[in-house]
């Protein structure tokens, strides 16, 4: 879901035209946001612009608001959907379901729209397999009142990604969250460099590869393992191959190794915060926790 | 595979048939053996009546020696086998084979048959799924001389623990390995109790399941969850459901909870060692060592 | 202050006078407590006794109960003491007091008896040097009528940790706490030998040395370090000398090396608790916590 | 030992006399090496201005070579010092001599010169009070050709460390180290903010205190406790104060807390290298290790 980038300063000093050409499709078929935004620049920061759209959405009657939600497609691909949402469902997994998880969705799906009259909305990069699902069971039974500001706080998060995406300026909107670790060899008290390591997944249908590092000299990876986007909200793995590690540095170790690769299982609760999941390990034991 | 058992004592005291009678299985098809030390007795030891039988199977001819290989059944359930075998060769799964595995298993009996002129014998109690098959690939290679020699220290493997199973006495032979574990709550600085913990085996062709436990007012299981028998050579996890103590304890978890099922990952070498493997945790961190 | 022992079964059973004439002195002057109770003998257990001698000390009357606070020693040196206040002061080492820190004691204890009539009670057994201060400052400002509540509770355990030094029998008064440690390498994954330990206690006035051992083939001390008494409540100092521990292993260290000795600085509030203290260690890295 | 820093361009691209006028110091009573590499002018680097220097001083005739070492002064303040001397001793305390100590190094310093006919030459910024002592007894036994070398390596080190804090431009000499810490509060998962920390010098003679500091919102101290100089080859402890962190975040704590302040002793072997020391903190457990 590859967006061209705009820089702020050039949608403040354009036409009002270009401003909405280009981010008429931040909130799914309602260019009317962007309309009605534009007579307010120029916007200092993202933020502003942001706020600016926010506002237009919250002042919008009650009528325009539930256009809005029930402009979004359902999430299956069933409906016709906006470039935008097709690369979000991508990003999800959502169209790589087996038959029984489309029957679910579908069954949801229908469900939610019988209860609350528009679509089950939800802003999917910020979830795993399994809490799409949750979510959709927590909010079936919310009341309606209830259910329709979950829906239009999911639409602005929708949209804060996709401005974040779409516009370069100062003051970045906080959509991004970062997953990064350290290996430390504390028997010989100095980083475990090339320990190869896998972050996987962990749902109910399996494990899911999501990416894979090796340790640098300084025991990080070269760069986070996610980052420049949301950490779906799911449990993971960490996977360090310290068994390999410990006999390249030719220690000798029991055959089998008592550890060889090393699990570190935790869950992501906010897509948008900071986890740091380090290691420390000797041939015999290890430590992890949320550091920063 | 329950044995009765019978004391030291009462085979010391009592005639030498009974003696042959009770022991004449320890060694597949081998009574002879029996027959040869039943003259030495009374034996101070299981230790010492174990010594004798091995003095008596070091002294063996080469023929008498080959026989007492050539009378062992394969690791397969083709052949006719003892009561002893069956058992013992169920405990390590081999009676649920896939087909494949089956196969697989035929082959390498059949080139192992065929190389050294006797079936290959493992002490089977000491190894995991995945164990038996790298003993076949390993030793398919060795010279004759040096596999013969082990192919001999396995029959008296064993012949140990079959000894140990059939009779009780001073001095107990060093067959058997113990797996503990302890939980301590690191933030509340006491043990964690009521912790739900599984050990599983993890294979090639998945996780089976080992045993089940909780932690008592000690954090400690109420017995080792292995012990009394030897550690099957394999790798294991330990699954700690800590999320749930800690919703227990009334401490507030994000959601989902950093630390759900936390898995301690890691292999056993030795069979006859004791493998202490603690969790110190809070609902943020935990660490995992080989204690003692 | 070492005291003769004798056994309940021999109370219980010998002449009232015997009786009063042992445990006359548990409750200092008050030999009318153990006459009281001689009566309802015999007692099951030394818990039973205990209990008996608490209901006559609470039965008694303010006449008495004044007495009884009044027949306490101060916490000097000055006035007549019993042979059992003698040693539970040195034991504290109010023996070795500074001539400011007499002065201070003095002043203390005349500002106490001014307010409350009676002499300032602890049992000094439970409190290391800074606690006794500490709890002299606490109880100086307290209503009357709680600190004399305050002061009789002492007198109780004062007596109770006499009565277990002098009766033998079943159900041992809880009197008692426990300091153990226990050393794990965990490079190399086994219990560290040989590890010298000191224990101090870290006081206003400097460090003072409680005990000395080294650690067994299992990462233990043979005994703990205090047992059998009342852990003085206190700060103290555990100190492992883990580099000449490394340097026996002959592991290559820094010079001079990472880690020497290692100070593991903690404080005991419960004086009958269990304090297990370990230490996991490497020559780079090193965990403690209070263990079970 | 503030000195006036000028950049290498300016020393590159003025006469000659200015190089050698700010230069000439930097070896002890030897304005010859700047002489000698002012015609070898422009330098593109301090690394390669340094290159330079050490040269010159290899080059150097033996009559040279001596003299250079005889320039220095000792390690007292009995002889006439340099302003730079004067500013290194200052800094490694030894104008806080007691008088034993001050007998004690003009006993080594005359058995030294007795024995190699120059002083006793050390880089002091790179040692600890009970280091340098240390280093006399060691180098005092060394054999001639040997010690001779000793002291020429020292003789650049300190003209790198002047040189160091003389010019600014690329490629900065290694003469650094840096010694920094982190708080985390491993039971809540998130950094320990406000911890107040010591940086002690642990001498034969008693603790020194060097640095003070408390953690910030990230659970590290703003700048490193020691940065921009080399670290002195000696015992430290850092001292956490933890029980009042812990009280700050409304923990209920044992009374004395379990944990109060937390020393963690170390010994810096590389004064240039990076000593990173973190604390892992519950009110009941920590851990501690050489990171990076």
């Amino acid at each position: 879901m590859q967006v061209e980038t705009v820089s702020l300063k050039a949608l403040n000093e354009g036409p009002a035209s270009a401003f909405v050409e280009r981010l008429g499709g931040v909130f799914e078929h309602a260019p009317w946001v962007a309309d009605r935004v534009a007579p307010r620049r120029p916007f200092a920061s993202l933020a502003d612009l942001f706020h600016g759209m926010r506002e237009a959405v919250e002042g919008a009657t009650p009528e325009e608001a539930l256009a809005l939600l029930r402009g979004h497609p359902e999430l299956t691909f069933a409906g016709a959907m906006t470039r935008d949402s097709v690369g979000e469902q991508a990003a999800a997994g959502l169209d790589r379901l087996s038959d029984a998880q489309r029957t679910r969705f579908a069954e949801f799906n229908k469900a939610y729209r019988e209860r609350f009259g528009f679509p089950f909305i939800l802003c999917v990069r910020r979830h795993g397999r399994d809490s799409i699902l949750r979510e959709f069971e927590r909010r079936l039974i919310l009341p309606a009142d209830q259910e329709r500001e979950t829906a239009l706080k999911e639409v602005l998060r929708i949209a804060a990604l996709r401005l974040d995406q779409r516009v370069s300026g100062p003051d970045r909107l906080p959509v991004s969250g970062r997953l990064s670790t350290h290996v430390l060899d504390t028997a010989a008290g100095r980083p475990a460099e090339g320990v190869e390591i896998e972050l996987v997944e962990i749902a109910s249908d399996g494990a899911h590869s999501v990416a894979r590092a090796a340790t640098n000299a300084d025991g990080r990876t070269d760069g986070p393992l996610i980052m420049d986007r949301p950490l779906p909200i799911a449990q993971y793995e960490l996977r360090f191959h310290v068994g390999a590690y410990h006999r390249r540095q030719g220690i000798p170790l029991a055959d089998p190794a008592f550890l060889d690769v090393v699990p570190i299982r935790f869950a992501v609760a906010e897509p948008e915060g900071h986890y740091h999941v380090p290691l420390l390990v000797t041939p015999w034991s290890y430590s992890t926790y949320r550091g920063s």
